[in-house]
């Protein structure tokens, strides 16, 4: 029994049964040990990336933590940006990241680096497993961070994998409960107060209140009291849908987000943070409620009893489990969008009017999905995953993750094209896990975003530099041909007819599907 | 003028002429300020690790820096695996990171991350650009550390981008001359004494001792004392073929390693580094050195006057510039691959015998070509450009930056299909440049590295987890069908005819072309 076997055992023993994995020479007696446990699921990321993002998604839907394994400091370095969107998730995770043995490390081999500074600003917990005998109690100690909504690494150096524990080690070793969170007494006071008193106030749901739940309560809460209800821009994950209470979310423009938040006097910040701008601009506010606006911390970010606040806010209000909450019940009739050319509203439209009872929805649109928020408040239940950190990349291996964790879910995945190009490796695991996933690739050839924040900063007509920097155009990517490379079925549609009759049959089958929506 | 113009401005005036990027908004000043430089020759990669990737091959074949822009931290994140490589090749690279203006970076908004932690371990300069007034100055300091073999990474705030410059501050800074390197007198007077003793002697060359003239100095200098020749394991690029010194290299495994060492009892190292063993293992020593055996350092890493410290060194030992150099002048008879089943065997023979005069090739073949090298002493005369520091997708962004910096030289890509996933983005980059590269794509469809490492630590026979780890067959990725969905013609060949055919028609052509072969 080595230190390697002793993570297994212990990762098993804590319920973390998952791994998402891109090996290399230095976590080979990993690889030796993950082989002696058939219980513990393997699924390999031709990319680190897909690992990271994946595993972020997983945690998201499964609610614990998967394992990632990544070689070294640029493996991890590879992961990092998915890690950046983990950590702004509060996505419980366990990175084992694979680094040369100690007595190897002096001597600066090719592959050496300072893998401490890279993961720690993506990681809220970081050790390194000193020999075999403590691999198993800082495993333990890393699932245990991880459940309280942080990414956790651990550095695993090789001879602490290869060498045997010591009689007496205990190979498997449980992870400490975490104290119950309980909402603070005198924060509840503080919002109860707050709610009553007569000025204009809002709820900012954060990660975690935004769940089935979490919204019934505020909902009851809303029609009693009168307060708005709001989410964050970006939400790692939220109940949506007919049957939920429907938010609006913050918008991502500075001057739109200004206007949304101008009428508060106060605001209710519950497990959210104040809001901010994206990025910073000339001569523009980085925070974005106005001047005077009282901010009210009732739960902050990234806690684990945020619907237990919410219940415990409706109670003290008088509003129990029996009060009008407000939610959708039907869904309102539309227009069905103009036949011919697909649009990127057609897309939204018919996506949202198809969408399957109970699905998950990943949003990687970035530009193009800007619609589709408005028009499923009255969609069939599903959750709905966005990218949290802003480090685009994410969509693709989130929608694999998600997808590993609920095999009996369709997963719906909206993909910018640019955005989609930096981890589209994660189609390959989609196809060999056979995961049920239909990507909707809104094929815009052009960084969009760029080209609205460009405008505002450059030459009225962009010049050849600009133009060959914003432009994905010269050529045009073939979504079809890249997706069948890596094994997964795919059509090109260019009218709204065809998107629909293409939809609708990618979501009567089953297992990955690519839609190239040319809009 | 602000701060972003001054940038533009002082690199365009170091010659720092070519720019990779991938920019967010961010960097829009920047991208602004690019769009008012014609001369600035912008490239897009679709992925970060293609940018820096690309960056090294440029600087590898131009002598010279380009410069990256990156967006923010996971930006730079993803190009940092590439770093690492760069790092370790001694190529001259800038680096600019786009950060949040520096009033915003307090309000830790979504993209907010340490980037400084981040840069710090692939880069051996470092620096924020305070203001928009130092932004020149800024620049120059990093080209000039760039010249000394560096990677070098300016953090640019946006608020230093967009801001205006003062009155009196110059934009365009020229980078200070770095003070010629001249050879060690004392080093040099060692490394005679030991060339002259009567022991058994090695001379290990390293990065820029191994261009035509080092080589035939050292040709010299082993043709006059018998020293033996060697370089390293991994090389950023060395002359190679008919009119150049052969050297062996250090073999990868450790056991053959020591092998090749054994008999020495001097080792004089040439801009490189005692040798020591790529992974360390159970058993096994770090050093591959033989006990006892004396290292003379002539001259240190990542130096600039290498080729200069050979040629002195030539000099002194009284080997003139008309003594035999033992240069390999004729290309030898060699048997014809079996017709029939594509062998890598039979792919890297006939790669080697179709080689274009004054080809650069880029090896990231791993496992896959083994062979080839054994096989170009006597090819004609090309660059050989290696994976120096073990972080896997270097491959396909080197050839592209190597075609862009020698746009009238082929490029021959040797890419095996396990690292080739990594950056596959590369193809799209090479497709809109119309670069001048055949790229050749050992499809083994597994990691075929790890599974010999696996079967010294595994069970006899992998099981299921194992296997699913290692290999890449199911479902296998269609080469072909993903390089044309980038843009790049791509042929599939299962046989060493059919291999020979399309390889040869290839390189008669001009643009990107990729060969999957079946092996």
């Amino acid at each position: 029994m080595n230190g390697a076997d002793s993570l297994c055992e212990t990762l098993l023993a804590n319920d973390v049964d998952v791994c998402f994995a891109n090996p290399g020479t230095s976590e080979m007696h990993f690889v030796a040990a993950l082989d002696r446990q058939p219980r513990m699921r393997c699924i390999l990321g031709v990319f680190e990336g897909v690992v990271t993002g994946a595993a972020d998604g997983y945690a998201r839907m499964a609610g614990k933590p998967a394992v990632t394994l990544l070689h070294t400091g640029p493996g991890l370095a590879n992961g990092l940006a998915n890690l950046h969107n983990a950590r702004r998730a509060f996505s419980p995770m366990v990175n084992v990241v694979g680094d040369h043995a100690s007595h190897h490390l002096a001597h600066d081999a090719p592959l050496t680096s300072d893998i401490d500074s890279l993961a720690r600003p993506m990681s809220q917990w970081l050790r390194r497993a000193a020999s075999p005998d403590t691999v198993g109690r800082d495993t333990a100690a890393a699932i245990q961070a991880a459940r309280t909504n942080k990414v956790a690494t651990l550095i695993l150096p090789a001879d602490s994998a290869w060498g045997e524990l010591g009689s007496g080690t205990v190979p498997a070793v449980p992870a400490r409960a975490s104290a119950a969170q309980v909402p603070d007494a005198r924060a509840m006071a503080r919002a109860v107060q707050a709610l009553r008193a007569p000025r204009r106030t809002a709820l900012l749901l954060g990660t975690g209140a935004l769940t089935e739940g979490g919204l019934a309560a505020a909902g009851r809460i809303a029609q009693a009291t009168g307060v708005r209800l709001l989410a964050q821009t970006s939400n790692p994950r939220m109940a949506r849908g007919v049957g939920r209470i429907p938010v609006s979310r913050i918008p991502y423009p500075v001057d739109m987000a200004l206007a949304a938040l101008r009428e508060f006097e106060q605001l209710i910040l519950v497990g959210a943070k104040a809001p901010v701008s994206f990025f910073g601009y000339p001569g523009k506010p980085s925070e974005m409620t106005p001047p005077g606006c009282e901010i009210v911390e009732l739960a902050e970010s990234g806690g684990n009893a945020l619907e237990q606040t919410l219940l415990e806010l409706a109670d003290a209000l008088g509003v129990g489990r029996d009060a009008k909450d407000g939610a959708i019940v039907t869904r309102a009739e539309r227009a069905q969008p103009a036949a011919g050319k697909l649009t990127v509203e057609a897309v939204n439209a018919i996506t949202a009017r198809l969408l399957p009872e109970n699905a998950i929805v990943c949003d990687e649109s970035v530009t193009s999905g800007a619609s589709f928020y408005a028009m499923t408040h009255d969609a069939p239940a599903h959750d709905y995953l966005q990218l949290t950190g802003g480090a685009i990349g994410v969509g693709l291996p989130m929608a694999t993750g998600a997808a590993v964790a609920c095999p009996d879910r369709k997963v719906v995945s909206l993909q910018a094209d640019g955005s989609g190009l930096y981890t589209v490796q994660a189609l390959w695991t989609q196809a060999r896990e056979a995961l049920d996933i239909v990507t909707i690739v809104y094929s815009n050839r052009s960084y969009a975003i760029l080209r609205g924040e460009m405008a505002q900063v450059g030459a009225a007509e962009p010049g050849e530099n600009a133009q060959r920097l914003l432009s994905l155009d010269d050529p045009a990517v073939d979504w079809v041909s890249v997706a069948r490379g890596f094994g997964v079925q795919a059509e090109r549609v260019d009218t709204t007819e065809r998107f629909a009759d293409v939809l609708k049959s990618a979501l009567a089958g089953k297992g990955p599907f690519l839609i190239e929506a040319l809009v």
